[in-house]
């Protein structure tokens, strides 16, 4: 049994709570959030107990491992923090905002060989993985053009988007991770990116952006698309299409029942997809669990690793970098 | 150049003879309707001239092919002075509703041989043939059941019910000569049917009825299920599935374009299907006459026979006998 | 918290087994099955104890409630026994083979007032839920006809078939649960049953049908269609299409995921469908038993009586009567 | 009755004839083209006449509409010609390849007032038409993004790609000018452009690019991308996809038939769609001749002008700017 110690009790840090809960394998042993009303209420619902401090959860000898789902400016102290304790690490993307921290803790854990992996959840999503497959096993022959399309149901308010970083480090981080996943050992080599406030006032306020496309480039030559909007009516839309020399896979929207709707003025309507990524993604966080569980278990490299975590945030730095100077970028993940 | 005299002009008349017209190997030389003003317009929007009788129209030296798109009941007549004058005859479905005069009729044209089709589109219908196809080329391996939809938009007027031979004569005959398609050389040899006006006034006012359900048995075992409505407020419903011991194709209904909406409410809703059969089987009534034209370019046999028409019409006339006595019929198309 | 005695630990059992285990509400206490096998390994895995005699297991104090899942011919001796000692029953479909038990059981057990809930795991499928929402709420205006589809994937093995009591009463009877659900209040009336063995060897020894098709009314006239088969090659075909005056609703079938592939050969090509009921209704058997722990925690009449499980085996019984005679059979629910 | 000289009686000339000959308002005069064989049997199978030089058929006092479907580099000579001598002008995509040539025809023909119409036939599809008015009427809210997917079917071969002016100027040229389309008075200010030779020979040789993506930002803040490719095994991949704040509207690919099939690998499966622009556009390239044909007899502006000829060249010369200095350019249209 694999005891857990969660860092961070807000709405994602309940649901790993749950997760780990829920795994026949682990257990949730301590629980730590600032926000104490938070943490006791995920303490008492899981059977858990409170740490009055994030030592106290983390280098705990009862405590094997360390789920991070905290303010994100706290993921580089605490993954530190259970490294050095020798405790097996799962922790929320993004790393940090900042690259320059996220190098800094890359060297102080640096030697120290512990379980690391990262919440890049999409990597698997079982339609995601197929079309990721399908490029692996060349069923679509060579890979060609990479198009996801990745927009959120409705703006976050301003107190989030004001400690989320910015709209490609935040949201599109996800994307460039999703797109180095499918394109394997091919990297990504040049971005170009725009990107404006449309719509969201809350993000004119903040300097921040609610649209965005961009183009990059892999090494091999792979074009890839991406856009974003903080606003679909219609839910969480959420597709990739692989594109290559033999043909073409799509990991389409996922609706949550199997209704067709024929009236007077539709034929084939289905019910609104998937809300949010909690829903949309609900059997992807517990692969994402199973297999930190897994690689736990086995001393195997975890799926998600904290250069993953590093490199998407590089190519979202160049997102930036192309936005403000209206050039394609190379991308340079040294 | 087939020179063709049309007789009926009404709305089919009025499409076959626009149909007529724009196949580069025909044309239209004669119109004949009791109502002089249909055939006046028709005559004159196709180029072609009035006749003042049947007789002149079909007997006359420079016709080679009659068209019969009139009222059922003079089916059989034409049909009968069309052969006795050597011309090729299409005519539409129902030969009759009795089926003592479509057994006379043919007793009159024994051993006449002129091309002679009978007017069931569907078979032309490019989806429903590769139905058919499939099932011939054993693409489901062996034919194990057969089910076809087939929904009108709205019911018709009084009059036309009361003309048209009851709702198994007049609408159910396509699904059964549909199913004899699909079957090929295995004939039905039962039927068991039901059928009510649920909802048409008009139906419950001429003891017609407006709703329908059909099981067949083929000789080989084959089951075959037809439903039918007067009303289907989405469009004119047409589906057939073939299933058998390899798989199962679904001829699937045809929507005017390729729009899809996603909205708050609905996603990859469509618009509504084709309106009626004018517009769903536009491309069949066309092809229908090419394939009329091909049997008489090349002395062939006529894709739908005189014989076909019978069969579909002893069906029917089963499915009555089945409706009022409750019981599984065995069909005799002696 | 409801504590369980589980009776029988095969296949459907062990499911179950690990449904109770997960409801935070319940857990399981006691297994009892004839092969002390499948018992120990069931208690094993869900912690609980193996129960020497159904007595034992049924009639302990330590005992709420009970969950049949055995062998069909020990359902009613076990209801009758479980609703004597006051537990809560949730029993598998069907209630007995034999109406006459099945009688003499409602005999037995009348006045008693425990929860009692038969499986008809469909009604809990949240499409089709939708659909028999859709007939209530009228969505789809007056109801008219009821389409219902339901393969098996593949044929069972002749020691199955020899103790199913048939094809209608093991599988279709599912079927016209369903159809009674959806009807509501609205009661079906008669029954046309078509059906033979056209593929399973097995089935003919058995002297069983592997394909079958019905026609039914209801007292309104609502017209119901349900066509089975023991073999469809793409997987378990779950299909529910509710048709009335303003338009259609289809309960379509389900995709572990939303791949579609596009090749030389096919486009928008999906991969196959849930094979079996354990996948295709995996939420369905949960959201059942969740609804029979709210009927115990608040005291109400479960969502599926024991005169829903007769109702279902009397249209079964009368689908045979009108398979031997060919007639349409009057239904007699009393 | 308008009678046309035809220019070029090549693949996509032939297919000109043919429509201006099913037309009821207009008929085909004279064929001119540089390839006798070419003229002699298009005029032969149109029953009209081989014109020995462009002017005798241009100038010729029986003809009252020139429709230009000759080589590019013919194309604005012809128009001046035909303009000068007061003919009705349909001239075929891209005016020409070099914007000096088209801003020389632009002014000679200035203050001549014929109907003059460019041939960007994606406009007149139905669905595409039905995407723009959505966004006209609002239905999908405020435009924020615009996706066109465009793919050929296979790559052509050397000599068309030499003359063919580069794959932007001869195929993105038609996404350029249905991005106009779509967006209305809503002008593209900006484009980045990405491409690159990935497998067609021919492309490497010629300096050609096989795979392109694109984005542009129009004037009030809408992001629109483009992807193109010169092979798609599965046929013509034509989409376009509009998203507001309201909804979107997806103008999806369109197949031959409704058939789907279903076995033991796939479900859902599709026929190819429409192999490439003659089938796909078959309805479209009829519609925008009707719309021609409007214009001339009601004496109103073409839908497609010179002007939307010239601007679509214009943003493909931004695009190869960009292309080359990996920069975001401008767009002037001055």
């Amino acid at each position: 049994m694999i005891k857990f110690a969660l860092m961070g009790a807000g709405r994602i840090g309940k649901m790993h709570a749950a997760i780990i809960n829920s795994h026949p394998g682990s257990s949730l042993k301590y629980v730590f959030d600032t926000n104490t009303g938070f943490s006791e209420q995920v303490a008492k619902a899981n059977n858990s107990k409170v740490a009055k401090s994030p030592e106290e959860a983390i280098t705990s000898s009862e405590v094997d491992a360390v789920l991070i789902a905290s303010a994100t400016p706290t993921h580089t102290r605490f993954i530190t923090m259970a490294a050095k304790a020798g405790k097996a690490i799962f922790c929320e993307k993004p790393i940090d905002l900042d690259i320059g921290k996220v190098n800094q803790c890359m060297e102080e854990i640096k030697g120290i060989n512990v379980p690391l992996q990262i919440g890049f959840n999409r990597r698997f999503d079982k339609s995601h993985a197929k079309a990721q497959q399908a490029r692996v096993n060349k069923e679509i022959g060579e890979l060609e053009m990479l198009i996801i399309t990745s927009r959120d149901p409705e703006p976050p308010g301003i107190e989030y988007l004001k400690a989320a970083g910015g709209f490609f480090r935040d949201t599109t981080i996800h994307d460039f991770d999703l797109s180095r996943f499918i394109l394997g050992d091919d990297p990504i080599i040049q971005i170009s990116a725009f990107g404006d406030a449309l719509f969201d006032e809350n993000a004119k306020k903040t300097k921040d952006l609610d649209t965005a496309m961009f183009i990059m480039r892999s090494k091999s030559g792979v074009l890839i698309h991406v856009n974003n909007s903080r606003r679909a009516v219609y839910g969480y839309d959420q597709r990739v299409e692989v594109f290559g020399s033999k043909g073409m896979i799509i990991s389409d929207n996922q609706i949550p029942n199997s209704i067709k709707i024929f009236d007077k003025y539709k034929t084939n309507a289905q019910d609104p997809i998937h809300f949010f990524f909690i829903e949309r993604y609900e059997q992807a966080y517990k692969d994402q669990f199973n297999a930190f569980m897994e690689s736990i278990k086995n001393k195997t490299k975890p799926k998600v690793t904290f250069e993953d975590g590093r490199n998407a945030l590089i190519i979202a730095n160049a997102a930036y970098q192309s936005l403000e100077s209206r050039k394609t970028i190379d991308i340079n993940f040294n």
